[in-house]
């Protein structure tokens, strides 16, 4: 029997309607239009199709786009200072630095940078920081608001709008990477997964994918999970993007896992999608926020001011 | 066969004599004497008894001990200006905020006003997101230094010191606290082990703990772990402290788990002893770092002054 596919495009299509129509309303009560500006250093071809892709998105739902893009040769600080410039701004709400930078600049000094407000790339250790520490999903919160990263949020979006159950499950993340299998891995356990984190080193793979009632693969390794790998009736969210000959592919072997497990993101038209809307939406979140709150208060814990977290 | 016992006192004290050492040179080269300043509300027992442990700990290593008590209908204003004042002081290097709080505060709004290079307890979300987003030990770092809560790190310390590999081994880690379970899982990820963090909700809990290599308990409930449920030769690393009838213990059956498996870590003497110590050590690198970079720039990135994490 062939798996439910957790159709990423459709579900982004629709989303994207709603965050559209959420926009316009903000803008139409506020008289403010929440802006995403992106700042990259150089023009490596990934970096710049991705802005393109994310210009896109944002016509799309009517946020606005600003691109700022400096000389290959800008300097650490001219780079913060740019970044420093958009946190101040209060036309800007949202802001993405893309990697990679120059190598003359410290990666980590330009990310800190962000305010962590407008850091709806959830990017800043700070924001990574209030989720590791955010209780479980149903607990009285004692961290701040934060931003999550794009892709894990776009994976936990899928599993609940499919209605696939996580409490009580086993689910293997395949991959740590600050932004998509360590977040992931954080968000799973946050509502109530058992959650293994499997890396390189994780030897045989197989053992563990095969455990899995929720499989979540971000490596970026083309076709690393095999049918073999997968535990029958399994959903499976595949984060990878990868060459494999002359097309694009995940780090699933779709064709093959779909006889196995019970529901699957495709590649493309899976997880990617929704990661754009994703994005979006944290936007609009973060011009709401900014909005109500002021900047200054808009992330902070403060006395009077404190609330709780973005849902996720 | 017995286990061997992973014995923290000991260890503790000779990291402790060692401390002592480098706590001695440093003041003899600086002329500063490393200074820890504990902030609390109220009276609560296991705070003040907590916090007596603490004060002889620094008195053994001649770390100076300073002891802030706010009454306990202090305003989170109050308790917040404290904890500036603090951040202020060029001679307090370490400050850690007891728990619980007054309910009238808010936790975390205290918690984040602490400057996170003198955050030794690791407990504000800005060390918690560097821990998060490090790359494995033996990559390039691209996260600023951080402070990592004891428990885990004397955990850590422990598995290195009596040369238990972690690379490449499953560790399962029951309890997902923001400062025991997560961070010890983030740590184990880190130097390479596959890891599976268990909490309330994971059933049969049994099957997880009976794949673990290594097996970190950090729940609270005593003797929750039974001699059937550990791997035969797996390591149990102990983080639980309950009482039992009129006995302290861990959240490990310790006389029958060490017949199981092949190295343990006792309760008392295991790893509370180490958790003490580590702190220790955390304050005299705090004072290092201040003294060599301005508390300024001891946690900041900065293009001239950037370096890397907090050997861990």
């Amino acid at each position: 029997m062939s798996a439910k596919i957790l159709d990423g495009r459709a579900l982004a299509k629709s989303i994207t309607a709603k965050v559209k129509e959420d926009v316009a309303s903000f803008r139409k009560e506020e008289g403010i239009v929440p802006a995403l500006a992106l700042v990259r250093a150089g023009e490596d071809p990934a970096s710049v199709s991705y802005a393109k892709m994310i210009k896109r998105t944002c016509e799309r739902v009517g946020i606005a786009f600003q691109s700022h893009i400096l000389p290959t040769d800008v300097s650490e600080e001219e780079m913060i200072d740019r970044v420093r410039e958009l946190n101040a701004d209060k036309g800007v709400h949202g802001i993405i630095v893309q990697k990679p930078m120059p190598k003359s600049i410290n990666d980590a000094a330009v990310v800190e940078a962000l305010e962590p407000a407008k850091d709806v790339d959830g990017v800043h250790p700070l924001n990574a920081g209030r989720l590791a520490q955010a209780a479980f999903v149903d607990r009285a919160q004692d961290v701040g608001p934060y931003f999550v990263p794009s892709a894990p949020l776009a994976g936990l979006e899928i599993l609940k709008h499919y209605g696939i159950n996580i409490d009580g499950q086993r689910a293997v993340v395949v991959g740590a990477s600050p932004l998509v299998g360590k977040p992931m891995a954080l968000l799973l356990v946050q509502h109530w997964a058992t959650v293994t984190i499997c890396e390189l080193h994780t030897n045989p793979l197989y053992e563990m994918t095969r455990e899995a009632d929720i499989l979540c693969s971000a490596t970026g390794v083309a076709h690393l999970i095999t049918a073999e790998m997968v535990k029958p009736g399994a959903t499976v969210l595949d984060f990878g993007f990868a060459k494999l000959g002359d097309r694009w592919v995940g780090d699933v072997d779709f064709e093959a896992v779909k006889e196995v497990a019970s529901a699957i993101t495709p590649v493309p038209g899976g997880i990617g999608p929704m990661t754009n809307v994703m994005l979006m939406r944290k936007v609009l979140e973060a011009a709401q926020r900014q909005t109500r709150f002021g900047i200054e208060f808009a992330f902070r814990i403060t006395p009077a001011r404190a609330f709780h977290q973005v849902t996720v």
